[in-house]
């Protein structure tokens, strides 16, 4: 095990949920080690969570352009920084540190419109440095294995796609209530145009493009606010085309009642078909035509190269979503060593989500935004490049 | 208990499948007896089966028109008669009953049009004749109990309504290798214009409304036809727009690899969420916003009346299909008796499905044919005239 | 289908919960239809539930002495008894049925000591006549398929056998309260002195040996009364020694709050291990040494023929506890026309329970009743003669 | 978050399994960091682990004994040490450790006797230093709010106790292979007179106190070695009496082929059970008498503080074994910082698993032995001091 990367992070101060869950995974392989923050927008709020979480005060900073300004001139300077914001600022936050030539490891979604998100995928081309867009579902082992059978051929013909991401924590007008998760998810201003489609609907569409190894040609969508006085849709029904004559149905919503976060794939072939629950991440239900469900379970003997790599303890032992997500920070320390090291990230860190898959993603939000305007007709997504497992952005 | 009432059968001679479903349905409570048939188009296999039944010989008839007639003219004549041909005869045989005064309970859908249910539902009405129709589904205690957890305002107001019915049993081009259920159920001339749609997407729909007591407004669907050389629908995918602004998704499918029957109802409230899996009918999953999932189950104290009523056996001790499709058999029989004897219905069988389900689930069935014909625009249901729980047609 | 086997019943009047069962279950394939009754020992009783079940009057008889005499003496007198009495009465009414020639179906226990069960078997075999015991959970399809695995030697050389029935109905002193079904299975007049032992240890211990093929050599058990004031054993916990090392547990209980009807079986193998459970009878787990565990469901290609023969509707379509029960009056009425024909009874319906399993059950029920008594002191069982599968008793 | 302590490990070298569970756990929260090792009795494979994991080879030790005089003499020596070496080593490492002052997190079992478990209570106490028992399945967040029911009473009175840990990964005689995990496990010099008893036999057993707050009295055990040539049981079935006529059972295999690491506990009281299941660790079914299951979920509102102290991220984002396990790291750096601070442990902390524990784990493994060695004869347990939960040892 080599040194621990240096680690900055812009948000995630005190108050904030996915900050944490950043850090928690940053450290659990110990690979990375977190030197530097620009935490908070509000200065006394970001010198408190730096001071808590044991940054020296010189690299608390006041904003992030400052952050990346001062960070790319040191000699110790940060070698990636985690951005953890409300959605407007990924794309800023990420070019001022594209920029300057740091890594950038940038929750999703990417950006707030395709154009942007377009655009820092070429900035970080260009710049010759990872973004790694943290779809952290990707990091599951037995996602990773139900991509591997889907490679080999194991479902055979691929015919229909059934994706759906249920959650309930917005069932109430939460946002109206001061719940600060809520309130700029909910914020056309903070959020962008999506809600619930931004948030949840683009991991569902993700993670059936991720395993399926298809994006969507079309989408035929229809978005809801079921919650009085919500700006945002909390409610996200489509149906979609992929290639080849595949079917798919997408449904994400943060009103259904009784659910935690729901996110569930069910993918089937001509030959067998597949299901994952996230909220049962160590097991693989697998389905030959004609044959009896197998239940495949991470760490056992005969999962594929992909999802052991991602294993950490024995079967029988869980995993979650802790250690998935720390799949994503491993993999990116992975690309960085190796980039610097002048090689090939090793074959079982391949599957990263980088910008590519930002990209894809914010093209099924800008089709599913029009396919709404226009009556739910259906609508082309328009063509993203490349998606993750080909070279990294 | 009071002495078996009398059935005939049309259809369900030596190799159907769903005839000798509905005769254990009408053993099992002791509330019917099988005396005459006409039980194939086939002459020889008509006699065969009928021996093999036990029927006799003089009330084993040729064609359903005969046995109409004389089974009409007998002192002993049958009580009702049971339809369980395919798709296309459903209508005319019915006709032919109701029109010598013998009541009949039919296998769905009612008919191959809503012209033509619709004339069969004013048919009944004019001869005050009782015509089921066997949404077996809707027998299951625990469906009951969902309806009536709807019903008494425990999910608070609706909001989203996602139903799913996937088998896998003609995932391969099997009515063209000789299957005998696959091929008239893939034969437009015998099936109607809907294949997947009619055979099991209005046993979803049907359940979705029993259960919400609501029919859909609009649907915005697709239609496919995912098995080469297929000449009907094996594949459905719509969204649906309720009245009070609920939404739902409705899936059906019989190329789901590794599902069997898989017909799943999950309705969602302001207040709680319920969900109901065919495949285990013994319980339903109730959540509460904010609280835990309950298991309710069938037969345990609490239940409702309506459930209790369909229950035979302890908490504990499985029932099933059957179980669920005698429930329908032992109301008609009181639906009948009651008739003849002047008086109202058991409160307790207020909910069998009759003709005017029948006509919504043509009415969904047209509907979603002229939005697939339309590009997927969201299309009006045309409205029935009111559902089950209602007066029997 | 040859028309009915006549049917009588001994007990099973009103208020009564197995006596409808037999009937349900005998009345599901067609195969028997009931005839007689001596239906209570309270005349009254009688006499009111032989009118609600429809018997001719003169077939209602006052006590089981006079039932046995004259249905002998008649021409068309019933070609089997059902018993479904308090424990106590088993043995006596058995015997004077089996004495005058008529076949008997037994509710479990067969009787309340082992040598009174020897008496019994010993009399049917030299009556030549049929004496089936219900143990009802040894009809489920998916538990025919457990033993064809085992037989098959699917599960390599057995090594463990767990096996418990919970049930919760006597966690409080309802017998003290007026419930009639807990009044008299607490009282060691009626029930013999096996109490939770009796009711549904024999039935866990029958399931373990069915499936497995083994019965246990020595026993080493611990009878507790859980609740105050009760006379008889409401949790059983007992380890097993079977032949050829194989090591086993027994939990029998009903005072386990929350259990409904918990009968679930795991056998262990060198290759591979097998799980079932009562209340999912649709299904059995399988897992192989190393695989992943395949769930194997009733009514799938590739189900053993004596699973397939035990299942009347597709996989998907739930059957439950009646569909189970009626295979042993299905099998039974089966042996009966096979003796009369001068055959052997159809392969299929070799499994059917007989005299040889109560007398087994009742071995089991003594050695616990003896290690208890000797401070759980390991307690060899009485060799039985057979088991099912081999000739009828 | 206080600057983090500096952690020792003693084995854990490369090839170890529990060696990585106990870094992880000790980085997940960031209050460990790992400073120093003797990571093997094999001084290169030593040097290699120090290397491979970053330690300061000055601080890498050839020996234990080595290591717990240099550390204590270092001013910035080691705050506590990890013991994760084959179980006869705990004993000698942990009290060299606790001799020179240094707080000890030791893997169970705590000892291979009790004498020696005992002992080494003293000693810690004598010490006044820490000794924590890593028996991390305590520390999942559903495990404790079991144990806040049982706790505040909603189970009622507790009736029975049913504790199962089944595994297959010694199904065949791996330990005869060169299997390293196996080797030292099944060779009584090195783990001990107990087999599969110490391995998991005392994680069950813990789980059951831990959560019923019971120790039992007395047990009736018997012990197999199910695979040829293997010196230890590898099957442990026991009968458990505990105070209040409480029953229980226990089941602890290593051969049950087809379990990957099925811990389970049942409880039932008077008023309701519970169950937890390990690999499926974010959930508790709690079940009232004649009520629905509820399926408690961790992090949802209204699960207990030491439930909610032990969760790191919302309801639906599963949590795993290496975040159960980070919690006792977690408290034991909080128990160490108060007595250093002269304050009390945090409420919160206070069901850290200690040497009361472990002196409670070896008198069940001793009462099993001689209950084994006298033909299952019910054996008392030999008294332990105090549980977890009160003062630390």
């Amino acid at each position: 095990m080599s040194a621990p990367l240096k680690l900055g992070m812009v948000g995630g101060g005190q108050g904030a949920f996915i900050g944490g869950v950043h850090r928690m995974a940053a450290r659990l392989d110990g690979q990375w080690t977190l030197v530097a923050g620009a935490l908070s927008s509000d200065p006394e709020r970001a010198a408190a969570s730096a001071q808590e979480l044991g940054l020296e005060p010189a690299r608390s900073y006041a904003s992030w352009q400052e952050m990346a300004r001062r960070e790319a001139a040191r000699p110790d300077g940060i070698d990636a920084v985690a951005i953890v914001t409300p959605n407007h600022l990924h794309a800023p936050v990420a070019s001022a540190f594209l920029e300057v030539g740091i890594d950038v490891i940038c929750d999703k979604p990417l950006a707030t419109s395709l154009a942007d998100a377009r655009a820092l995928q070429a900035l970080a081309q260009c710049r010759e440095r990872l973004l790694c867009l943290t779809h952290s579902y990707s990091g599951y082992p037995m996602v990773r294995q139900a991509r591997a059978l889907v490679e080999a051929g194991e479902l055979g013909a691929l015919r229909l796609i059934q994706v759906e991401y249920a959650q309930d924590w917005l069932a109430e007008p939460v946002e109206q209530q001061g719940q600060k998760q809520a309130s700029w998810r909910c914020d056309p201003a903070q959020a962008g145009p999506a809600g619930a489609l931004g948030d949840i609907g683009t991991h569902a569409y993700h993670l059936a493009s991720f395993v399926s190894g298809l994006q969507a040609e079309a989408v035929c969508a229809e978005l809801s606010s079921l919650v009085t006085g919500r700006q945002l849709d909390d409610h996200v029904q489509a149906m979609l085309r992929f290639p080849g004559g595949v079917r798919g149905m997408l449904w994400a919503s943060q009103v259904a009642t009784g659910c935690e976060n729901a996110l569930r794939l069910r993918v089937y072939g001509s030959r067998a078909s597949l299901e994952f629950a996230q909220e049962r991440p160590n097991e693989l239900i697998v389905t030959p035509l004609g044959g009896a469900g197998q239940r495949l379970t991470r760490g056992r003997a005969g999962t594929a190269a992909q999802a052991q790599a991602a294993t950490r303890i024995p079967a029988g032992h869980p995993e979650g979503y802790l250690e998935a997500f720390a799949q994503l920070y491993r993999e990116a320390a992975e690309h960085i060593r190796a980039r610097r090291e002048g090689r090939l990230p090793a074959e079982s860190s391949r599957w990263l989500t980088t910008a590519a898959d930002g990209v894809a993603g914010l093209a099924f939000v800008e089709a599913v935004l029009a396919s709404h305007r226009a009556g739910s007709a259906w609508t082309p997504l328009q063509q993203g490049q490349q998606q993750s497992g080909g070279e990294a952005a």
